[in-house]
């Protein structure tokens, strides 16, 4: 070990010019204008796993992003790891909110600041470095691994699941490794146990066949801009509820023993006021923060678009309004149930003085797995040794679709090893990543493949 | 007359060249983009009164965007008439809704579309061209005319107000003509009695100090694009009316012999609802589509902007919301005090959850004259003599913010004498004006100077 950590320590700088290098290339899997650009940033890292010693390296081509695979698998008797990640970014509107260009990452105050540094290629990264030390100085790794690296995370995962069932002899594993969720605090090392789950749709209120002239015609259609705020406004109670009838039948109850360790967490309602900026938190009424975030669904806006957007006015009555909408899913709400509920209360809610136009997009069941095992008591091992911190237990409110199919295709579970900080802003302007994170992770990464190689 | 009807029939060709001259200059006075191709117009237009023989032709700088003056001033003993025109546009987007280029005119039956065809200058045209009828055939006008040509419009005629107090003196009319509003229907040219007044605002909603992650943070902040539904659905109520206190205060209500005389048009709800292509209609309770277009104010939405708005998802909780608005306004609501009633409402609706930033815009007054003046009775012979129909009198649900300063200032009513047809799409897409109506209008015009010369 004692060699494996010194190789990292003394190339830092290069593992940094090669991190800035991935993070250069645009590859924003939403926008089909970048199609190329995610091409490249799979190519470039088919090339750099080669490099590091990884072996069977291929890209394999999907109807959507390809998916980059390698693998090292000369640890006999030891347990395979399934390293996913995903090298796909989110777009990086509103531009003009970064303070250096996203996809020139730089560095300022300890950090490295770029679109993906966070999410998720810095992430990959760590663990690349810590298999190429491995490779370069032991010349093998403590487990026998596979790396799976997709570009369609960002956009709902549509071609992994497929890929994984095609080829699930190639992918079979004792335990996923996901490193894609945060920290729980500064210095709080955590393993993630349970995930929300996602459902998409967009929502267009129709109304007259053209913008109108509001002097000429105002008054007499419904505004679609108003009839999308009246169903908008319709779909919280005033306790901060989702209104959709059966939206929390089956949702999981917090249990008392749960609710009392999250109460245990450092942090204050006041302190994530602050954090975010706004005059007063806001959210389903009966719960903490940290609650509303981990264990409750939620029903959010995302984006509205309607009318005149540009620099001064425009006396219109606009023909459309529309609202990009995601639901936050909980154990066990199931995506295409609450999707129909969903769909069928929007159609409710819509007066009939316009139409409505509803396109359904991807959805992402909930995760929840008790973190009792031999994998997520190895993890704690070599986070303790990394970060010299006890690491904490707890679960993320954000989703990772794979993680379900992971279990469903390949009979394994998912350890979820978040490496970056609460405060990376991941899919916001100035995305960062801390550096000293950076070279912690790479050890736990390191101590990680030697703890796992214990159990079995 | 003959002569001067039949000098215009002969140049048809040339005077519809010349039209499209000007409606290729972009003049869209909102976007700073354009202030060149405003004051491009401007020029284009001064030369072009010179040399149908207007006299003192001068563009006059403003603080924005320039103002064309000319005039005629040989028929003594005869009443002096201020022809009132604006030369800037509206914007174009969304301009993928346009068949052909807003600015490159195009005739289609019957019909030439393009950015300003209708709104307005194409109505300068028709009076510019009677105009070089009389010159170039009778060598004279039968009255004294100025000409008033200015570029801020569509954004508020922030700069006219200040330019007829400093030259009253120049200014000094009898009357005001105006060509800016449209016939009643397609066979019914009209006169105009009335305007809706205007005030314009745009408001954000500003929740936390960046876009969110909505996986990390969603359902602990009130996203500010249900907070500013949860406003907007405030600001009506069920039976349509807003909600603003006092809104309807100073109103003056339609009499029974008004309503009457709606009723009298021709014209059906359910045509308009087929014109409009919405499935339903809605506004106030209580009173019929003329009625609320025309007698009734409204509170509109013309535009909303928040989030992601591109291709696919983004899985944010956005910073800010915006909403664009302007009300309508009629006798005797002043837009000051219904600015300050509405700031006031929108404060008090906006929950504790969120920062509200009101951007107050321009104003103007409604307007209202009875339509039994001498002036009135000559345009109502000259649109007899040219269109061969009995006109109507009506009011209008448009803006022409000017029209209460002419009186204030010059002691001058206006007579509004729309020539475009209803369904010209002024403010939309693929504005378009009547071929036909173009040369009708053109007759008018040439009638109306010679009853007007009657008048004194």
């Amino acid at each position: 070990m004692e060699s494996v950590l010194a190789y990292i320590e003394a190339n830092t700088e290069r593992y940094l010019e090669e991190l800035r290098r991935l993070l250069a290339v645009p590859s924003v899997s939403t926008n089909p204008e970048n199609a190329a650009d995610v091409r490249r940033a799979a190519e470039w890292l088919s090339e750099h796993m080669q490099s590091i010693g990884l072996e069977h390296v291929e890209v394999f081509p999907t109807p959507g992003h390809p998916i980059v695979y390698g693998d090292w698998l000369h640890a006999e008797g030891r347990p395979t790891v399934l390293l996913y990640g995903h090298y796909d970014v989110q777009p990086v509107e509103p531009i003009d909110l970064w303070t250096s260009p996203p996809f020139e990452a730089a560095v300022r105050n300890g950090r490295l600041y770029g679109r993906g540094t966070a999410d998720d290629k810095g992430q990959i990264f760590i663990h690349l470095k810590s298999i190429e030390a491995f490779l370069k100085t032991a010349g093998a790794l403590p487990v026998n691994l596979k790396l799976i690296l997709e570009g369609e995370e960002e956009i709902g995962s549509d071609h992994l699941e497929a890929f994984v069932e095609e080829r699930r002899e190639m992918l079979k594993a004792d335990l996923v490794l996901m490193s894609d969720t945060p920290f729980f605090g500064e210095d709080l090392p955590a393993i993630c146990y349970g995930l929300r789950g996602l459902s998409y749709m967009q929502i267009d209120c129709v109304g007259p066949n053209r913008d109108l002239h509001s002097g000429s015609f105002g008054g007499t259609v419904h505004n679609p801009i108003q009839a999308l705020a009246e169903i908008i406004s319709g779909l919280h109670d005033r306790r901060g509820r989702v209104t959709i009838p059966g939206f929390y039948a089956d949702v999981v109850a917090l249990t008392p023993l749960e609710r009392k360790q999250l109460r245990r967490l450092p942090g204050s309602e006041e302190g994530h006021r602050r954090f975010l900026g706004v005059p007063a938190l806001f959210g389903e009424a009966g719960f903490s923060s940290l609650e509303r975030t981990t264990a409750r669904p939620t029903f959010e806006i995302n984006g509205l678009t309607s009318g005149y957007q540009g620099e001064g006015g425009k006396t219109i009555v606009p023909a459309w309004a529309r609202a990009k909408i995601t639901m936050r899913l909980v154990p066990s709400q199931r995506p295409e149930e609450i999707m129909k509920a969903a769909i069928a209360w929007l159609k409710r809610l819509c007066p009939p003085t316009v139409r409505m136009e509803i396109a359904p997009g991807h959805g992402a069941p909930p995760y929840l797995v008790e973190p009792s095992g031999v994998h997520a008591q190895a993890a704690l091992r070599a986070l303790r040794a990394a970060f010299r911190r006890e690491p904490v237990l707890m679960r993320e409110g954000g989703s990772i679709p794979i993680v379900t199919d992971f279990k469903k295709t390949l009979g394994a579970d998912t350890l979820l090893l978040g490496l970056a900080l609460p405060d990376a802003n991941a899919h916001s302007p100035n995305e960062k990543f801390d550096l000293d994170c950076f070279a912690a992770g790479q050890r736990m990464s390191a101590w990680l493949w030697q703890e796992l190689a214990k159990t079995k």
